[in-house]
């Protein structure tokens, strides 16, 4: 080694881009845990307890409520790997870039993709996405409840009725807005759903929890495949295609997570005590609290932006609670604001991605991170960066008006 | 929730099986630092700590040395569906069960797989291996350099020029082998390898550091896509058969750790302090100590359970020194000696797989756990463990013979 490498030691942040956003210090300490063997039989009791603790995050009574080791593009990864087969036609109404990222891995699934566009900014109408299942007859059709590039949110509740009435099965990323706002898994009628902890579950990225219901689980199960080093003869494999991936192999994660224990991957023991942790702050909390929270920090921090004199970007009505975008003044160059408010004041905002590029900042205010402290502090510096980039925001205006919200709601 | 969870607060154990291993406590510390944001200066800076201190670990120069964020077999996936197109031939000697697996997912990669069988407990003659080179032409060679579930290791020092003569690539699975003993990526001619971090190198599972060089990164650049969402128009698509994963997609995982910073996937940043802080150990550690402990831990207990009288499996001379097999005694029923030593004693051994099942017990020596205490601890334990199931061990023989080894030594 020609250089020593110092100890992580990172600087102070408070992280309010679109994610990952501060742990929760609770889930810091539940990972500095000592490890255990993967079939002891106190860690097959904590996969038993995610799963009971998952089914309350995702408002399911599914069985199949478990961990993907990998971050959230891994959950949906091994949901569409699983329940596409070669030729399936899948429509994607896309949000934004996430919904693009569906598209992506479905084709990669060698699916017949058909992608519904709308205005980046703005959401569908479920008339709208009735119209197109009527026109292509989709197996699955797959959406973003929250799509962080546009901060937009997706309403859900009429989509599930929709595709159960025409033999369509939904799958929902909800990595960006899993409790940070509603997901009804089982009242929505949606078939799986997937996450990721770095969003409002206030952990770090690197594990996905995932639910989904019997229509998947017996479409799956026709796929299935029992890897040679453990096969047994009792146990052939299914006549279903087999399914592309060996490490995202739903049938295969089922039997390393159900009493059965035959061997998969090696959990990924301290990412699933962070997984544990996350939801049981949640638990704890109380939905009725937590969502309460979320609105009450995307309104402060609104009425701050507005109060500055900023606009706020997208149809207002849809925005998810836990991320709000705002148009970069004309003149004010946007990514030197962001580093200076890095350096200076150790917050971090973020950028944004395709069209929306270089247009507006994102805020996130997620779990751990949606409070009065972040909403304040982030509209202290940004004033101040603003000025010191030449450009005048109405002077102390943002943080009095959210006060304000705040005072209001005390 | 009907219950309430308590927080994870593991029973203590040391863990003796064939991974996962104790973590170092430095390394338990390393993850419970705050979280930074994916494109934060100092991180994109541990990101390339990080592909320095692997460079070490893997004993290379290659360039692409970084993470995939999954447990091991993400990283083997990475690379198989990563270089593996529709149809090509992969060579696969098999030692084991993960030899088992490393067919499983070439197959999954659509590729022609030719599979090499050995007993379990013995290893390759590279002239076999390069006999059925000859036969088969194969585009890959993919094997185990340690397989725990036989705890054999197969000499690779004469593999990589053999496939490097028949212009064949060479890819190594070093999971269960790194840092416990010798790998040496370019002197060997080895083209890819992949690792993870829960044996020897004594982090939680759940990421898996990889490398590879020129010959593979020309391969999988003519399969390189990017993401509709970040696509700029000057980078259209290659024209090699897309790579059927979006996660483990090489040419991306490659741009996101360039300077280009191409979003893919949002980095496991926990699981990436881990890695820093495991691979800053084996760098302070030193390779001939680090690589002498292993052999001198493997020593003692090989000479304990001897003469406790017990059988040690498999061919001796190619034995790893970081797991050992031991026969369990006619008559001793094995997983209830498993279960009385986890329960009495807080020490877990392994199992075993496959035709190896129910036959040897496997005792891993590895990285932080590969310690004086571990194994005469381990020793004592199975003594007293074996005389409570009717089984009388040599009285005291075991211990005595592990420490003589010791002492030798000091």
């Amino acid at each position: 080694m020609q250089k020593n490498h110092d100890e992580i030691n990172p600087p102070p942040r408070i992280l309010m881009g679109p994610g990952p956003v501060d742990a929760d210090p609770r889930v810091l300490r539940a990972m500095s845990m000592p490890l255990l063997g993967q079939f002891d039989p106190q860690f097959t009791e904590y996969m038993n307890e995610i799963m009971t603790l998952y089914r309350h995050v995702f408002q399911t009574r599914n069985h199949w409520t478990f961990l993907v080791d990998g971050t959230a593009r891994a959950g949906i990864e091994a949901i569409l790997t699983s329940v596409i087969s070669t030729g399936d036609t899948v429509l994607v109404p896309v949000l934004g870039r996430f919904g693009q990222l569906l598209c992506e891995i479905a084709r990669r699934c060698r699916a017949e993709v058909i992608p519904l566009e709308t205005e980046w900014g703005s959401v569908f109408d479920p008339q709208r996405i009735e119209h197109a299942i009527n026109q292509h007859r989709p197996k699955l059709l797959a959406l973003v409840q929250g799509d962080t590039s546009t901060t937009m949110a997706q309403p859900l509740a009429e989509i599930g009725p929709i595709c159960r009435a025409h033999d369509v099965l939904l799958y929902v990323d909800a990595t960006a807005s899993i409790t940070g706002m509603d997901l009804r898994t089982d009242d929505w009628q949606i078939d799986a759903v997937s996450a990721g902890l770095q969003k409002c579950l206030s952990g770090p990225p690197g594990i996905a929890p995932i639910t989904f219901n019997e229509r998947v689980e017996q479409l799956v199960l026709r796929r299935k495949h029992v890897e040679e080093g453990i096969r047994s003869a009792s146990a052939p494999d299914a006549d279903g295609e087999i399914i592309q991936s060996n490490y995202f192999d739903l049938p295969m994660l089922m039997d390393y997570w159900s009493d059965k224990r035959l061997n998969h991957h090696t959990e990924a023991t301290s990412m699933l005590y962070a997984a544990h942790e996350c939801a049981r702050i949640v638990v704890a909390e109380g939905w009725e609290a937590r969502f309460a929270r979320h609105v009450l920090a995307s309104d402060a921090l609104c009425a701050g932006l507005t109060a500055m004199g900023l606009s706020l970007f997208g149809d207002q009505v849809h925005k998810m609670p836990n991320v709000t975008g705002v148009y970069i003044p004309d003149g004010v160059p946007g990514e030197e604001v962001r580093a200076a408010m890095l350096h200076n004041f150790g917050i971090e905002i973020g950028t944004s991605f395709g069209p929306l590029h270089g247009r507006i900042w994102r805020i996130g205010t997620m779990g751990y991170g949606c409070s009065r402290r972040n909403v304040l502090s982030c509209l202290a510096a940004l004033e101040a960066t603003l000025r010191q980039h030449g450009h005048k925001a109405a002077w102390g205006e943002g943080v009095d008006a959210a006060t304000a919200i705040y005072a209001a709601a005390d």
